[in-house]
């Protein structure tokens, strides 16, 4: 799994106890496999459909850096299913895991679409491509 | 199920494509699944253990009025498992369900503790008890 | 007065003394009388148009839960008059009282219109109401 | 009425309708209320306990650019009393206006105490005060 | 330089040290210069466009008061340049300071744009002469 | 120039013309130069101290992705110096560009300490290297 973004805990990301608020975590999570898919996709309207039981298996508290890992689990046809995980930078501790979440690739009409994709690509190789094809000039 | 929470969907809440986040959607779950679990042990010390899983039926949109709803499942000895669904108030349809929410009953020492409670109770019957038993005198 | 909103007070909310920010309550109180005039007006466009005074009897802290009250005070022709109370759910101490909120219901040309209402509705009866009549058919 | 306080309304700062919230205005008024007597009183200790009749006179859109002034209306011995008016940074008009704000100085354990201030002071004057009397060195 | 807007350090202001973040601290220097040059150049579509050095000079804490200054350096022919520092508003102690910052006015096709003013302006000024020359009626 | 933290533009980062608020931009650049800081000095206190000129280059609108690079420049005894750069990660378009940022460490008197480093570990190598050393057990 690749670990990309990476956050601080602030004090804004608290509960009332203390300690890392777990809905900012799953708004996180969240953020992070709606942009994974839009990359992968090509597509910016992908929405979250899914997501499978997830396990708090520890915390964090304000100053530790915590940081999100996204893999691909399987292309669908209309859908892109996702395992993230997330862990504390400095221990490599998990702190959270979940198994499948299931983004969907909607068409212009708000309907799922195809996406067309079969495995993982990189922006880097994309553009290269693009060179090579002489598109963009 | 009684719906308690509603929230007012605001510029603030939406995602990149212009509807509900499901990111703020999820914190907003978890905060209501961890007051309702304050109120009903009595005790400030609760966190998310487990969350079953997540079916985004549909969305909102900026200006819809969703409200959040929250059901006992079971008391456990140093857990409560709760159930939620999110609806929009002015429609009934539901937004999204979440079967099993797991809650563990924290004690000083951060660890585990029996909680007590086996039946849910109203603040106002445990007001009245108190009175009763001439308490807070 | 039906105390329906829950808030769990958490680091953001509070101000630089560490107890909850005053501003906050005011914001939370005008997010749900404007939430509660839509629903009961059956018009998403409504806005605040006067509070009477304010009262600040107490205050919360950080891990409190508090439920803020709204109740209906009257129907104008094209405004709404509310009554709010905040209290810490716990305790039922009220935190702040205000005896008048004037929320006025505007038109598409967003200027004050009749909204035709004049006493309290539940969306659960108007939903029945419309399946009787076969509408959404 | 002397107007310090500047803010640019963003689309973080909306109500569902698109225009500025007003739950928002009223956080904004209230901090700079709790400034403005922490700085006159040179006491960090000060809340909010009492706001007079609020109207909205007028709302703000997205990009405008607001401004919150605050007046003295009474040194009280324990309490300090202010009028605020926000308004139009561009056409002065104003959006909302506040008679009586009433402030309270709290000593170190928590309750009303005497302030000893009688009228408007400024820090510069404060600081060359400081100065010819040698503190400091 | 003049001083204007005020902020009071709130815990949501904070890093994980539990110091005035940084990053908060630029955003609010930067929408202070923005709405600095929109009331200067009379025109909404104005953005940052460079920064020279930035130096932070001392930090402050939770229930401090920072006040923001901003003076122009030049009027350019598209653009303004400013100058600003924060500093506590209790000891008059330079928070931060930036030399240059230089802001773009935009046309409506969303290029750099003459805004053909020379001097600061006071809004003051500016409705008296309005006044005097009958516009508005 | 490794980019890790990703963020997706929703509309709470938005400036009132609709566009990436430069002032969010710069809070990211912090925060991520403050956590780079803290993993590579295996300290948590650490402050940002300065940055060089800032030039915008770009902006971005609401639903781009945008990746934050960093890279370190120099380890001085007790600061360390990074570099970074933010840009569009499906164009890789640059936004923005900072060339030195000095984040200083701090001692537990908070103040500037030696650090010990010099040069770029990575958490995984430091795991290991425990690991062999029979430390944790």
């Amino acid at each position: 799994m690749r670990f990309h973004t990476r956050k601080w805990v602030k004090p804004e990301d608290l509960n009332a106890n203390g300690t890392l608020f777990g809905g900012t975590l799953l708004a996180w999570i969240d953020e992070e496999a709606a942009l994974y898919s839009i990359i992968q996709l090509e597509n910016s309207k992908v929405v979250t459909k899914y997501m499978s039981e997830i396990n708090f298996m520890s915390s964090a508290n304000q100053g530790d850096i915590v940081e999100i890992g996204i893999e691909v689990v399987k292309f669908g046809r209309t859908s892109l299913v996702l395992k993230s995980e997330v862990r504390n930078k400095m221990t490599r501790e998990t702190i959270i895991t979940i198994d499948n979440i299931i983004m969907v690739n909607l068409g212009s009409d708000g309907k799922p679409a195809p996406h067309g994709k079969t495995k993982i690509e990189y922006v880097k190789d994309r553009l290269e491509q693009q060179n090579e094809n002489g598109s963009g000039n």
